[in-house]
């Protein structure tokens, strides 16, 4: 039996992903639905965001949705997401960025980069290390080589990097050069700065594109602007034995608790879990769905509409 | 006498520079104007892309117009431009972000961060250390205040920063926050990914904006989309002792040698070396001629137009 974690975590969360629970348990109506409490609300109860249990109950799954993880103001803290990211090794983040007329995917590498979690804390100096595997390089690039057969676009593959500045990212670049070159792919280097640019500029001269973790992290907010913001873009983070599925949008506690956020990253988010599990049809009619709702302009605030959370939720389970 | 060195370096830098210099000659008549070669094309010439000789007198100058220096194959290379910065501890990268409808500021810290030089370099693993100092997030909280109140635009100042994952950049956070509370000034403390996407889909709401130096190089190219590309975007490097004034653009191999390159970066980066003199009245009226040359639709193919690199300096030139 497919076993699914729902993990809400907390602020808008909490009203997203309901949502997107009622659309996956519509299509998976013999699935077991675990749900999983953590994150910054969970932290104030008993002082862990992610308990030893929590994680045991993860691995468990075939697949994880995920809502979003407010940061506590405590120092000390250590992200929810990045610890799941790390204990499941979740290494590809593949974050698509899809409107009418956008069609492109980020793939970012992330476990390492500047997330290593290697740091010096002190009053007058801190650092953080930045850190380059060819190990960690080589299987993000295979990755990106395999949706970028998989979509078929005759659109070379990007590698976003700055090893102009960054001799570390070298090593980066050429790996991915190595992979795809191994596999008869054309592929384009740009630095990231100017990539950045060109993407808002010329999206339709992007395909696939891969990056590093920090990189891909704001690449993917930047790009939110070519969809209408966050409320928009999905994300799944893939291992080779786990994966999570989650809104790129954060936790969002201004907006939290008045149903105006919109759902369609989270309902994407089970859309590209589905898809995972192989049921790429189902997957499909989500995003018509999607589509339908949106030409009816049926959208929340963020999109100029009145719609709420739920609305739009369940206006597109109606479509389905 | 007042000394300019001109470094036109390599690419389009020949093609925009001589169109900068020509302002600034109509503006000080009796200034020295000192011709710099330095860059990749000295660097095949000599094996040298920047010499003592080159840096000393650099050092001399009251003010240095810089081009652009294209980056050669060689893994062994240092870029010239960082070196320069470096060696003339140019600490404060002021980018202004400017059009019709968007003016903000965006200061860059230009001496650590990502861009130590602290690198381990191997073949399965590279590595490089990203340095914090709170003496060095001090001195560029402190320009970014000092902008913010001669702006006068009753807008917080805005730091941009990845404390949530970097630890690091609570020292630069913290700093900063430290800096401008001792002058009353209101911050708004956000993550830069959230914020590389809301300047884009809210200019209006930002002024002035301190990050730290590789988000800085990001966020900057990515607001070059609010300007029509970063054929329009000026920067000034300043330290305590010297100043550097370049177009936010590089080299541009691709379109170099046909004068169709944009000039108003480096003209507007011009301006702001004369106000760095202390000449703002003749900055202004630079911008005012700048404006009426867009109005006019007398641009170059970036923005649209077919005038030339030479068309649109002269231009520029005749409205002053
Ligand atoms: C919340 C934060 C740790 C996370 C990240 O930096 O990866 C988020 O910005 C994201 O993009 O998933
Ligand atoms: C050319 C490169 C070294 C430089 C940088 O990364 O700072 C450039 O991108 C810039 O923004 O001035």
């Amino acid at each position: 039996m497919t076993k699914i974690a729902i993990v809400e975590g907390d602020g808008i969360g909490r009203e997203v992903i309901p949502e997107a629970e009622k659309i996956l348990r519509f299509f998976l109506p013999n699935a077991e639905f675990v749900k999983v409490e953590l994150g910054f609300d969970q932290w104030k109860k008993t002082g862990s965001a992610c308990s030893k249990e929590n994680m045991t109950t993860l691995k468990e799954m075939d697949a994880v949705l995920f809502g979003a993880v407010t940061t506590p103001p405590d120092p000390e803290y250590k992200s929810v997401l990045l610890e799941i990211r790390h204990e499941l090794d979740l290494y590809a983040n593949i974050r698509p960025v899809k409107s009418e007329s956008v069609d492109l995917v980020i793939v970012r590498e992330n476990t390492e980069g500047l997330y290593s979690g290697i740091e010096e804390i002190g009053e007058d100096k801190s650092t953080t290390l930045r850190v380059i595997t060819k190990a960690g390089s080589r299987r993000i690039a295979e990755k990106a080589c395999s949706l970028n057969i998989q979509r078929n676009q005759n659109t070379p593959l990007v590698i976003g990097h700055k090893a102009n500045v960054l001799k570390s990212d070298i090593l980066f670049r050429d790996t991915c050069i190595t992979v795809a070159e191994s596999q008869n792919l054309p592929v384009r280097s740009m630095f990231i700065d100017a990539l950045c640019l060109d993407v808002l500029l010329h999206p339709d001269r992007y395909d696939v594109i891969v990056t590093t973790n920090m990189f891909g992290d704001i690449l993917s907010d930047a790009c939110g602007y070519l969809t209408g913001g966050l409320g928009m873009l999905p994300s799944a983070n893939i291992g080779e034995n786990h994966a999570l599925f989650e809104p790129v949008h954060g936790s969002a506690p201004d907006i939290a608790g008045r149903n105006i956020a919109n759902p369609i990253a989270a309902v994407r988010s089970a859309a590209m879990l589905l898809e995972y599990l192989g049921m790429k049809t189902e997957a499909e009619k989500i995003e018509k769905a999607v589509q339908q709702t949106l030409s009816l302009r049926i959208v929340t605030p963020d999109l100029g509409g009145n719609a709420s959370t739920r609305d739009v939720g369940e206006n597109i389970l109606a479509k389905i």
